[in-house]
């Protein structure tokens, strides 16, 4: 058996067991389970990037698991002073902080901290540079069991902009290696090769969607686009060419889902309408998100034996 | 007998019954009338343009009620990725958020949500554009009421920039339909004349003074003047023509009462010392103001069956 | 007995008893003493300046005091309509706000407050402009008191950017005052004069470091520094002339102890390893922090007779 896990940071650390527990336990928080702190928990959550889903949707987590907030504005932090995000974290730590969770710029920045032996509280990643956003892809792959109740045989498909997208590398990750078959589309250039070790470029949305349970549409992210191809960018161009419109729709298979991981460009990356539609998860990913970082939270503080039998 | 209502957002919509209701219920809560929420209940305030006293009241009302608050900052949040208000609004509610309190600039920024049928928490309107401020007018003429019992037969002066005031509208709509007669004072070019529907323009703050049982004054909101006024606006001048000062309020009647929405530009449009005088309710608004908002969200909970007996 | 304090804002105002007695409530704190409201309270803070450490110190005490907080965010408040720092407070009074904690450029703000026979509610100083920090005064007193258990007799050096620190002044005159002799490192020109009153000028780290039981280093504040002395200012330079270093460490008495008020420009003001050593209490000072600040708290409840026995 593997060590207690006491941070969640990159989800691909976290064996396939491991996922189905913290699936079983998000579950069982949907259904009302309760957890009980053994003394008052402070947590800290600093979001270094914009945020309004992951940032409140933790938030709604701790306070449903009795969790008290310490808050911290990145923006007006002593962080302006120029101090590292380690000293940032420690200060916390010496206040009886017991957990952070980050969302920062900076790919990996959790590694050097990781092994700091001064470091002891939780850590969770809410997001790093180019790296991972370990607890979307927990909620997505729990709106996937939610629906399908497995995932050996289904296939995904993931289409848009791949290269600039924390969600497609860690989803496309871990469903190939929950035995998910993952097909991904979108422009050749926004397609990262290593991508190659755990899915297959298909390009075209229209040879996608028919062969698909899950058509998971990105967020083009124009902020991070390069300026050539923010400036060249033609939003009815891209509907057009890969967008998932109603046409496309039609030709899904039965009981295949959408999933986006949101926001959604209304009209680029899907057309309007479809984000509310029967066949939309999108909504529902929100909703799974809570408790899915329920699970994620009661996991470490479990692991740390902080809560009540 | 009128639907409940689920949302407050525009004060016209509620029948002087409702508002009666609503007082009533604000006095309740100011001499300790407490009630009790049948599951924990979240809500989120968003506010896109600054506020101090109603931010602080709302949270202080939620707060007295037993809410609990998710924060969100509009300024660092996905709107900034821009996401519609809409989409905001559902993510939160996919989030477990079951009321949001909003000020923002555009007027009328809630009614395409009113009709969403995809919308289902609790809205509340913290001030829209150059629309409304309703709760902000719940509270004034709470504390009207608070001092006089009554409203039929009793006049109220509203002096100021009335062109830029959310407040002298739905103030002047509300007090009018409670039986108040209005009296509006000020520059002409600040006079909207649509105001004539529910009250008498008189211009002159001098002959205003002597017939008031409460001269309302607001602030001269320099930041929203054209830029030609703001060029040539003199405080010292206005104050003059138009500020109530120690020698004007000598002419009130006895009992009359000074309010103002505040915050006050002490020196313009009241002379400072008046601010903390007998006859100023200023402070006491802002007091009340916190068991109006109760009333308000109380009254939307117990509508929507959130509320222990 | 000298009157009961009903706030905390000038340390220089507290006799030694009612220090004394503060340190002893703190370490009781530490030790796990609870109290309990008589009835809800909420408070704000209120940060102008940038602030992690005391601001999330603030927050933890008077969560762990059962405190509520009224949550303030001055950037996007109405202090930007011009509002006055004392119309925000009478505001923040109004709604039932009972304590302000605030942090201000403006040296000495509060001292027109305290004379305002319509504020009321309790005022507690993290800070003001060139003047004192004296809940950071308290927590370094009560560090050194947890090592010691006592103050008499004891030598303490403080070395650095005397000029722009809060706490070498309010730190220096609290020290001399409880019988620690205090000697000052650094170079002349960020020698304030008037320290001579409460202490003595070295200049050299050197002959500070063997006499010292406590050497307390200054972060150097480049963004407050004259613009001279920012641009030629060489961190290298005075890391070798007035830095506290490995080398340096070496020359300190048995028992002795370093002292930060943070955050540290490692490899400046201090060599980074030594931060985290056995002889330094730069984490316990912020872990007191929280605890000082309960008892400041804690204290000024008392005396409003806000707690039960």
């Amino acid at each position: 058996m593997s060590e207690l896990k006491k941070h969640f940071l990159n989800i691909n650390k976290w064996s396939n067991r491991e996922i189905h527990n913290l699936i079983t336990l998000g579950e069982a928080f949907k259904h009302g389970k309760q957890v009980q702190l053994k003394h008052p928990f402070y947590a800290a959550n600093m979001f270094f990037e914009n945020s309004t889903r992951t940032h409140s949707s933790f938030q709604m987590a701790e306070k449903r698991l009795g969790i008290k907030l310490i808050g911290i504005n990145p923006s007006t932090s002593s962080v302006k002073k120029g101090e590292s995000l380690s000293d940032t974290i420690k200060t916390l730590q010496a206040i009886g902080v017991g957990m952070v969770v980050v969302r920062h710029p900076k790919t990996g920045w959790y590694e050097p901290l990781e092994k700091d032996s001064n470091i002891h509280l939780a850590m969770v990643n809410a997001g790093d540079g180019h790296g991972q956003h370990p607890s979307q892809t927990l909620l997505d792959i729990m709106t996937i069991h939610d629906e399908f109740g497995h995932f050996k045989g289904l296939t995904a498909g993931i289409v848009g902009d791949l290269s600039h997208s924390r969600v497609a590398r860690s989803d496309g990750q871990l469903l190939n290696r929950l035995g998910v078959h993952v097909l991904f589309g979108g422009p050749r250039n926004w397609y990262p090769k290593d991508f190659d070790t755990f899915g297959t470029y298909v390009g075209s949305i229209d040879k996608i969607v028919p062969k698909v349970n899950i058509i998971m549409m990105l967020r083009v992210q124009r902020e991070r686009l390069s300026k050539h191809d923010a400036a060249t960018f033609d939003p009815k161009q891209y509907h057009k060419d890969y967008g998932f419109t109603e046409k496309r729709a039609k030709h899904l298979k039965k009981g295949a889902i959408l999933m986006h991981p949101a926001p959604v460009n209304r009209g680029v990356e899907i057309s309007s309408p479809l984000v509310e539609s029967s066949i939309s998860r999108i909504f529902p990913q929100m909703h799974n998100g809570v408790f899915a970082r329920m699970a994620i939270i009661a996991t470490l503080l479990k692991n740390r034996n902080l809560l009540l039998d």
